[in-house]
C-alpha cells in the first residue's frame, strides 16, 4: 500500500488449473477448505445475483474520487484474470462503469472485485460481467492522480497480492494465495464429496446431532434438556 | 438472554390456525393490525424476493462465531416452525447454509430469522428455504460453546418467546405473541377487508384526502394552501 | 426546509420535452452531464431492479413516523411527476405502500424517492410503481402533523426544488435543476453520441489508454513500469 | 415490548444492598461475574467520562420523536433507581436535557440509561447526571402519543425487566436481573479479590502465559514458536 | 449545490445583534425557538467539549480530498462568521488543521462546521479555535479541484445560505435563516425566561405531569394506572 | 493474514532513533511525509484525549471474542514496541483491560492499537496506557483458539508489517514501513521546519492564497469573483 506510481507488468500468476478448479466449489467451501481465513468484509456485494467466478487476481490501487489507473490496469489484464480494485481511502463513487467493462472483457477479465462503488449495473448485469462492490453509485471520477498496478493492496479487509486467486459469488469474496491455490484445491475438493452424503441423510431426517457425533460432547459442555 | 445451556423440548406454540393464517396478510398489515408494535429492525432482510411465510417460533441463542446449537435446535423443530437465531453480540458470520436449511426442510421448518449472516443463498434460493439475515457471508463458525434452545430472545431488537408467531415477508419480520395471535388474525382480516374498496376507490381517482375526511382535521392543523 | 404547514399549489415545472428526454440517459450519463454534481447519496436505492424514469419533481417535507402529507401532495400530482419526500430527522418508517401508489399513478406520477423507508415492496414491484428509498420497513406511520408540499428540500444530502427534473434508476437519482434541463439534455445527448463509438473500439481491443491518449499524462505524471 | 398505554406503579425491585454494591464494581467485571451475558450494545456511550453508577430499573417505552412518557416515569421514580428508556423505533432525537434531569434528581434518580439521544450535555455534565445515550441531539421531541411505563423493555438490544439492576460506566452498561443480583455481587466480589494480586504479579513482570498456565495449552492447541 | 467555480464576495450577513445574541442560548434552544427545524445532523460533533459559538456562515463547497477552496474561503471571512464547509460527496478526510485555523482566527472566524474530517485537534483544541466534524482523521486533502464560495450548500442535510445565523455547542448545530434571526432571537428569550421557573420548581419535586397539567391529557389518551 | 498458529520470536525493528523520533512530529505530519499513505481508518480512535506516542510494532492476529493470543504477545513484547491487534473478522468485544495493560507496560510497551474493543478505559486513563481502539466495550473475551503473533497483519484497513514504525496520537494512527523510517523521519522534520514561519506569517494576517501563490492556478482553473 506505499509504493505510488508503479506498475509491474511480469506477475506470477496462480497456477492455472487451480485458479479455474476453485470457481467451481464457491467462497464458502473455500474458506473453510483454507482454515477460515481469506474472506473480504461481506460488505462487498454482487451486482447482480448467480454469478460465480474464480481466476487471477490484478491488483490496482487507486486515490478517492479518481479512477485513471482503471485504464493502466486494463492493458495488464491476460485472459481469466480477475482485477481487483483497492482506493487509498473510504470512497463510494462509481468508478466502473459499462465503457471500462467492455474493455475489460476484451482483455479476456473475468470480473471485478473493488472496494469502492460501480455504476451502469442495468448494463454489466446485461453483459454478464460481474462486480463486486461496496456501493452502486452514478457519481463519476476524475483522472488526474497516479496510483498503481500489481503491488499488493488491502481490498475489504484483505491483503491481495498480485497473482493470488480471487472466488468470487453470492456469499462474498475470497482470497487464496497463489502459493496455496493447489493446495486448497485439493481441501475443497474432499470437503464437498464428503457434503453430498451428508445432505442426502440430513434430507432422511437425521439429525446433524447424530450424525456428526455431537451429543456426547455437548452433554459434556454442559448441555441440560428440561421438559 | 441470562439462562445459557439449556433447551426447553416442550413449548407451548402458538394456536395453529391462527399462526398459519396471519401468513396471508404480511408483515405490514400484521404489524398495524398490532398496534404498531412487534416489527424486527428493518436491517433483516429476506435472502431472496418474494417469500412469504408464518409459523411458530423455536428460538436458540448462540455465540458469536459459533453454531454449535444450530444442531441442537434443528432437533426441537416441529412442522410450522420458524427458527428464530439471536447472538450474544454483533456477528456476521454465515451461520447457515445448505446442509443446515436440508435439515431444518427435514423437520418442517418454514424459514429461519437470523440476527447474524447467512451463505449458500444460491443453493437456498434454488431449495426455497426462506432466510431473513443481516448478512450474507460465506464466513464459517467454529463449534465449541454451548448456547440455549427455547429460551425467550431478542433478535434483531424484538423480544421473541417460543410458541409466538413469526410474519416474514419482503417487508420485515413480525412478531405476534401466541396469546395475541387468535386477535391479531382477526384484526389483520378486517384491516385487509377495508383494502379491496379503498384501493379500487384510489384507482378511480379519489383521493386520500376525501376518502378519509382529512381536508378539515389538516385545516384544523393550520395547513394553508398557496396558490 | 423551514416553512411549515404550507402547500404551494402553482409550481413551475420543467420544461416537459426536456424532463421526459432527461430518462433516456439515465442517471450516470446525466450526471456526468451536469458536471458531476446533483447526486443524492447512494444509500437510496430501488426496490426492484431495472426501473428507469425522468419526471418533474413534486417535493413533499414528513416528520418522522408521520406520513399525513403523503395523502395532501397526492393531490398536487400533475402527470409525469415524481414525488420527493424529505423527512425532518433519520427514519426508515414505512411510510409509502400500495395503497398510497394506487392513487399517486392515478394521479399520473411515475415514481417516488424517499429519504425514509417503504412497504408493500411486492404489490409495488407488481404495480410496476417505482420507489427509490434508503430502507424497506414494514413499520407504519401516524396522521398527526403536518409538514409542507413543494417547498426546497433535502433529500439523501441534494436541495431539491419543486419543478426540477428528477432521473432515477439502477445507479441512482440525479436532481436537475429546471432552468438547466434543456442544456443538460443536450449535454447528456453528446456525451451519449460518442460512447457508442468508443464501445466499438474497446470491444475490439483498443486500450483506453491509447484512445484518450493518456500515456503521455501518465508518464509526466510519474508513472513507471517494472518488468 | 407489546403492551401500551399503561403504568404499572408497583414494581419489584431487586435487593437494594446488591444494587448499590455492585456498582463498586463496574460493567466489566459485573459482565464476567454474570457469564458474559447481560451486556447492551457498545453504542450506547456516557455523555462525559468517568460515571460509574448501578440501581435499580424503572423502565419506560417510548415512540419515535415523542418524549411525553418521560414525565409519566419521572412519578415512578425512587430513589436508587435508573431510568431505561426504550424507542419503538430507531431514533436520535434528544429526549432528555436539563429540565427533566433536574426533575429526575429530584426523585432521586442516580441516572439514565436510553436507546436514543439526549441534549444539554454541558448541563447534565455540570449536574452531574450521567447519561448513556446512542446519539447527541439538540432535537426536541412532542408529547403526542402514550407509551409504557415499567413493562419489559428492549434496550440496545437487551432486555431490561422493570426493577433489574443497572451497571453502567465508562465502560458500557450492563443489566443484572433482580433475582440474581445477590449471587452477581458475591461473584463480583470473588473476581476482583482476585484481581490485585495478579496485577501486582504481573506489574513486577510475570506473563500472563505463566500465571495462568496457558503454556501447555497453547502448545496442546499447535502453537508453533519460530526463532 | 449546482454552481461550481464562483466566489461571491458581497453577501448579506444576518443583523449582528440577533447572530451574537443566539448563541447565548445555545443551540436546543434555539432549535426549539424555530420550531424544531434547522438542525444539522447529529453526526456532526465537536472535537473538543464545551464550546457554544454563534455567528454568520460563509459557505464553501469543496469536492472529496481536495481543501483548495480553503484558502479562498479564508480571505472572505470576516469577524464574527463561522464557516461552512459542505463536500460534494461523503468524505472523511482531514481538510483542516492548525494552520488553516491560524488564518481563519487571524480573519476573525469563530469556529468551522465541516461535513467532513478535520486533524490537528490537539492544536485546535489549545487554540481554542472550535471545529465540529464528522469525523477526525490525519488524512491530508489535495489542492487540484475548484469549488465554491458563498453559494447555498447543504451540510449534514440541512440548506445553509450565506449569511445565515449559526448556532453551535455540545448538542449540535442549528442554521437560522437570516431573515428569521431576529424573530428566533426573540422567541428564544422568552423559551429561556420560562425555564429558570420551571427549573425550580422542578427542583423542589414537583412533577412535570402536575407543573404542565398533563395528567388529564394522558387520561384521555388512554393510559392506564395498574397497582 | 494466513499463517495461523505461529509466533516469529525475532523481528527486525525499525531503527530505534528514527522510531522514537517520528513521535516528535505526530500522525497528521508524518503521513504527509510518506506521501499521504499509511494510515489506518479514521474509526480508530483514542481512549482518552492527548496522547501521542510512536514505536515499533508487534503483530498479533486474534479471532473474534477471542483474547487468548495477547498473553502470548506480551512475552514478545520489547521496550518500545506498540502493539498492533487485528481480527479475523469483524468485532467489537473487548479484547484488552487493566490486567493486560499492566503486563504490556511491565514489557515495555507504549501503547495499543486494536480493530477491535478495549475495555476498563478508566483505570487505561489513569495508568497512561493510551490504546486506539475502535469500540469501547464490558464484553469479555475467552481463551481457546489459536492465532499468531508477528506475522503480517491487516489492522483498520492497513497492511502492518511486524517491526514497523507506529505512529498514533489524537488524529489517527499511522504506519511506516521499517526500511523508510528513517526518510520519513527527515522528510517530517522538512515539513515541520517550514511550518512555524508559516504559522506566524498566516497568523499575521496573511492569506494562504498569497503566501502558497495560489491565485494565478486558481483561475488559470477557472475560479471567478462575482461581487
Amino acid at each position: 500500500m506505499y509504493e505510488l506510481g508503479v506498475v509491474y507488468r511480469n506477475i506470477r500468476r496462480a497456477d492455472r488449473v487451480a485458479a479455474d478448479g476453485l470457481g467451481r466449489y464457491g467462497s464458502a467451501t473455500v474458506h473453510e477448505a483454507m482454515g477460515r481465513v481469506g474472506l473480504m468484509k461481506p460488505y462487498l456485494r454482487p451486482i447482480y445475483p448467480g454469478a460465480r467466478v474464480s481466476g487471477t487476481a490484478v491488483t490496482v490501487l487507486l486515490h478517492p474520487g479518481d479512477n485513471w489507473m482503471m485504464h493502466v490496469v486494463a492493458e495488464q489484464i491476460a485472459p481469466g484474470d480477475i482485477v481487483v480494485a483497492a482506493i487509498t481511502a473510504d470512497c463510494t463513487d462509481g468508478y466502473f462503469g459499462d465503457l471500462l467493462a467492455t474493455s475489460f472483457m476484451a482483455r479476456g477479465a473475468r470480473g471485478l472485485v473493488i472496494d469502492a462503488g460501480c455504476r451502469d449495473v442495468r448494463d454489466l448485469t446485461e453483459m454478464g460481467f460481474p462486480v463486486w462492490s461496496k456501493a452502486i453509485s452514478s457519481k463519476g471520477t476524475i483522472k488526474a492522480t497516479i496510483g498503481s498496478v500489481n503491488i499488493p493492496v488491502v481490498c475489504a479487509g484483505m491483503i491481495v497480492n498480485p497473482g493470488d486467486v480471487i472466488v468470487a459469488d453470492d456469499d462474498g469474496v475470497v482470497v487464496v494465495p497463489a502459493t496455496l491455490a493447489g493446495t486448497v484445491l485439493e481441501a475443497a475438493g474432499k470437503r464437498e464429496a464428503n457434503e453430498a452424503d451428508k445432505r442426502a441423510r440430513l434430507a432422511a431426517g437425521v439429525l446433524g446431532l447424530d450424525m456428526y457425533g455431537m451429543r456426547a460432547p455437548l452433554a459434556q459442555a454442559g448441555l441440560r434438556y428440561i421438559d
